[in-house]
């Protein structure tokens, strides 16, 4: 009988990549673990992320634990996302493989743009 | 005109991402962060996985140069591979990536089972 990967051993590499796991998600909690924002904000901060996909991504995030939805008390409401306490236990994880990955973009650059 | 994430702003987050980015990839660098393995062997430890896809991800690591393929002298003739030493850079964070993902793992176990 085919038994799905979960059900043999969760990997905790895994558990921890699956958070990040969607085509803007490590970007937006990128952006969330500078500071909070609004929707409007991030969205202007992605260029090229779909309204849809975003509010997908926040939703999975919200769903996870890792950031959550604060509406402000003004008319017309407004909704800001931010890293929730324990969010804020993986930013410094996404931080140093943010340093890494800047590494990793200079030695990928083509030779004629370093 | 619409123009791709990649060319606006590389995300140094997303670059790092994009290297474990595929279904067993962190487990097969977590595997090869304790120790360099043939491809038998990585495959009997990563259960579910396919010869398909396993060479699939061992071919886009090397080309990533985090691991490297080892043809051992012996006949017949046995591969093994492991981390290079851009690999071992890597490590790290995937580790601490992985410390979190067991705390995460344990946070989101069901009731019944902790």
């Amino acid at each position: 009988m085919p038994v799905s990967k979960k059900e043999i051993s969760p990997c905790p590499l895994d558990a921890a990549l699956s958070i990040v796991d969607g085509r803007w998600k490590g970007t937006i909690l990128w952006r969330l673990s500078q500071q909070p924002m609004r929707t409007s904000e991030l969205r202007r901060s992605i260029p090229g992320i779909t309204e849809r996909m975003l509010i997908r991504h926040l939703q999975d995030l919200v769903r996870d634990g890792i950031i959550e939805r604060i509406e402000e008390l003004a008319t017309p409401t407004r909704v800001r996302y931010q890293l929730t306490a324990y969010g804020l236990t993986l930013a410094p994880h996404l931080e140093a493989l943010c340093a890494w990955g800047r590494i990793h973009l200079e030695r990928t650059k083509p030779v004629n743009q370093k």
